[in-house]
């Protein structure tokens, strides 16, 4: 499973002791070949941590031979020295890496870090882990990955699938911070199909435009989001770039719900869906605006289907709409029609943990879906009784 | 104080039942004259309520003799029952007032509403409101205005300036949905300065743009924001143009300022100075990022000085900046150097209610203040609770 379903690929996730509680924070992923083509794509916030600065650069050939993933430490904000961390454990991999069979470079290693910004990563616990996660190295070991690169993450998350002789696989940690360009996360998605990296970038670039980028849990953009996509080509078939395409955006719409399913503190996953929009640039709009009304997200969380919000969210919006035309339903009741009373609020029923609000904006034929959480005390608790 | 504090004027707040727990619900403010010049700002939220539309109309030719507002019921997306409910509202101001003085008519009368969205106005209990306002008009009526007002407001807020024979004061309600352009608020000022509706118009926007605009404790836009300013001109002053724009903007301060110091569920009023910007639009842009930074608000709330989410908002902006020359202080200790970095975070002292965040972009010389509020498990717990 995980980013060892595809054929070509080990991986191995271990505790290098980065995190002071002894769980796994360190996570080796290899592409054993033939090929070594991979894409990426990264965060827009301008602080970009460490490793997405060093991670773009590699990138830049559409090679890797190998993704190296740290919880417990973002590596962001860290300065010169925070890069020459970076650029240090990559040469560490390639070392490791080299010593156990054909040479590689500190140029065809990614990294990736998670964890609390503005301090500088134990290097004299990290070095030593790439060590020992090289030694672990294994075909069956995406699971292990998976789990190394949690960090305030309840549960582990990996997807899978297999078409006609080839699959892709994946795994995600983002549990917090949570914004469209993307969501905080790291993922590493794998194939055994035969592609190269136009093909792969191309492929991703649809997938996150579509799943990612519109996770909008609370709003803030992280600084070390990265999403990979490494092809090994060991299943020795190539896909039709239309189907490829759609294998990619299952794999990251399936790790993307679970990003939204453990969010911190969450207690409702909110799936926002814009219909009759102008454009889909307008739905995405107006999607993110009510995904970021913190007065909605309180009120889902009270179970209370409080449509005013609603509108007062669109409102804000430079989407096309007339406010007299607007309806809202939350969970199929059609509570506002015509931006007025609609349905009686008393006969939704907001019991369960998925919630539907659905906002017609009468103005075209364009619709999007974003996905977010509502607010509670459990995530204030959670990012403030402690620095994460 | 308050509304009444300039001389030609009248006020009076009541409880009309609107509210259901009996508390004053309905506030009165009428301008004796000689003039009754007139301006106002309205929320730049697209879907406006009912009150604002109609005030907006009736404000066109510069002129206002009295302001009716109610709480208990915001009078928004509501349709055309509302706006009739509204108009009634004003035609049953100009007809009392009309019997105990001069003609008035509805034209000359601002109506504001604040409370939940969605909800039809009992008319029946608020027509014989306005009656028992208007038998209650006073020279000494400020106070009672401005109690009722209050929406989940904890404290009424009036502010006062006097300088060579003229006054400007005023009364706010603010609490929730405090977000620039402008807070979910409603705002009236008076003065006795000789003055027309132009040259109010200018000081009250200048004012707006550098105060209430500035508040974000939530990041939410209401559908009701209304601010007014009329002149009686009772004090027979005209003062220059400098002097007076600068009394209305010292009186938008305070009251600005007493609203983040009430708003719902906050531990911390925090003030955001972005200084070194290369523009004014910059300063606040980023200003406003910050402000609105779910995990920053929670990290406050925590007094945990966590400035790599300062960085991370500020990384989300347009603002022209070189990441590795931000600069960050805490209560004035700079936790964060050229991006990175800096001063030992257990220096700041943050066990104050006010906490300083002062970030420099080390572009220009330009700079801005915007003042939010921290997120609380009360903030969600008072707006998840119950519909508002």
């Amino acid at each position: 499973m995980s980013v060892t379903a595809a054929k070509g690929f080990t991986a191995a996730g271990i505790a290098a002791g980065i995190k002071e509680n002894g769980n796994p924070d360190l996570a080796l992923v290899v592409n054993t070949g033939p090929r070594r083509a991979a894409a990426g794509v990264f965060t827009s916030n301008r602080v970009k941590a460490a490793p997405v600065l060093w991670s773009q650069q590699v990138l830049a050939d559409g090679e890797l031979t190998a993704v190296v993933l740290n919880s417990g430490g973002a590596n962001a904000c860290t300065g010169p020295k925070g890069f020459q961390d970076t650029h240090a454990t990559a040469e560490k991999v390639a070392e490791v890496l080299s010593d156990r069979g054909a040479p590689v470079g500190a140029g065809e290693v990614a990294v990736a870090s998670t964890g609390l910004i503005g301090v500088l990563l134990p290097m004299d616990k990290l070095l030593p882990g790439v060590e020992k996660a090289a030694g672990e190295l294994s075909a069956h070991g995406g699971e292990k990955a998976a789990i190394a690169i949690k960090t305030t993450d309840t549960v582990h998350k990996t997807a899978v699938v297999t078409k006609d002789g080839w699959t892709v696989g994946g795994m995600a940690k983002g549990a917090g911070m949570l914004a469209p360009g993307l969501a905080t996360m790291l993922v590493v998605l794998t194939t055994d199909a035969d592609l190269g990296a136009e093909d792969l970038d191309s492929a991703l670039r649809q997938a996150t435009r579509l799943t990612f980028d519109r996770v909008d849990s609370d709003g803030c953009m992280s600084t070390n989001d990265t999403v990979l996509l490494l092809a090994s080509g060991a299943a020795g078939v190539t896909p039709a770039r239309d189907e490829f395409a759609e294998a990619v955006r299952e794999v990251c719409a399936d790790l993307a719900r679970q990003l939204i399913g453990d969010a911190e503190g969450a207690s409702k996953d909110i799936r926002i869906e814009v219909i009759n929009a102008a454009t889909e640039d307008d739905a995405v709009e107006v999607g993110r605006s009510i995904a970021r009304n913190n007065l909605l997200k309180c009120a889902i969380h009270g179970e209370d289907p409080n449509w005013g919000r609603v509108l007062s969210a669109i409102g804000t919006t430079s989407a096309a709409f007339e406010p007299d035309a607007l309806n809202v339903a939350i969970n199929g009741v059609w509570v506002c029609k015509n931006g007025s009373v609609g349905e009686d609020r008393e006969l939704v029923d907001m019991r369960y943990r998925e919630v539907v609000i659905t906002a017609d904006l009468a103005a075209g034929s364009e619709s999007a879906v974003i996905w977010a959480n509502d607010l509670t005390a459990d995530y204030v608790h959670e990012n403030s009784a402690y620095s994460s």
